[in-house]
């Protein structure tokens, strides 16, 4: 059965708004890659906008750069020993899909490689070139084109922690391999003064 | 017993690797504010540089801009009520300090309010003015210039998630009022493709 369900995209930022470590996928002139990201978050509501640092000397900024495209693939906690791998090892020197068995096919709107087995959510993004922050910071612009998520996870809008889905909890990159899941729900009450 | 301890500069991206909702605090001319930010990221080691968004028409944008400088202090889950509330309330109209009884110090290099009580760490960042990405993106650039954590839960460059300081647990804002705890350190272990 498969899972999986579009995001409106006036939804999108809310994929990123926790802080989740990504996959970036990228693909041009019949080369891909896929690395990890820590580095992400969204910057606009409508249109969807994200941010993510890519460093200037990867494998993905050359496909970014050239293909003016990438994919935000979301990784859930089983995925972990796969996200720290992608993230250690250069896709110039090998084709990382075919290294770690990792099953992905062309996104609906802009053909970025999408993985779903394994991952709660991806967005396929469009590059808006912005050379200074891309020299200065790393940082890159992009808009989301088209959004996606695992129904199990992430639904009307909302995402679902439940123990029943801890597979597919999102993992936060602390550093040097260890990750943190978010796993546990908590909804904020009002304050006193906040009702003043 | 006081368990702040500074960070050294070279660890401060450490602090927002995995994605927490941060505190945004300001202070300029006499006049100070804070607010919750759910979007923010490290975006370089060394020197540490930060980016975090603020919508351009906040009070607290109009703050940082004036004073050049803020404050991100990262609420433990002990915090959750009062980071939601100060997320739904301008500062324009109140003191929020002084209506939720929040206690600041000024920070040791810039002066920013920095909050210890219930945060897990905080950072002092200058401004790096980049007029078109504050416009276009409302995306803010700093460098951070000093960082200290509470050495319950940040000690040694690390994050150390137990039992015993949940109250100090990151939080990660997913909308409206509802977050979720970072709660389970998971180490990566190296797959089989990832040693040849």
């Amino acid at each position: 059965m498969n899972h999986w369900k579009p995001v409106p995209l006036e939804q999108a930022s809310r994929l990123l708004n926790h802080g989740p470590t990504v996959l970036v996928t990228s693909a041009s002139g019949g080369r891909r890659n896929i690395m990890a990201a820590a580095w992400s978050m969204p910057v606009e509501f409508v249109p969807p906008r994200v941010s993510v640092v890519i460093d200037k000397k990867t494998f993905t900024k050359e496909l970014v750069a050239s293909g003016g495209v990438f994919g935000l693939c979301i990784p859930g906690a089983v995925l972990i020993d796969l996200t720290y791998a992608v993230g250690s090892v250069s896709g110039r020197e090998v084709d990382k899909f075919r290294r770690y068995g990792i099953e992905a096919r062309p996104g609906p709107v802009l053909g970025v490689p999408v993985l779903e087995a394994g991952c709660s959510a991806w967005m396929e993004c469009r590059l808006i070139p912005e050379a200074h922050t891309e020299d200065a910071y790393d940082t890159c612009f992009a808009e989301v084109l088209s959004a996606a998520a695992d129904s199990r996870i992430f639904q009307g809008g909302h995402w679902e922690w439940r123990e029943d889905n801890r597979d597919l909890h999102t993992i936060h990159h602390l550093g040097a391999g260890l990750f943190v899941r978010a796993a546990e729900p908590i909804r904020a009450r009002a304050l006193p003064g906040n009702s003043a």
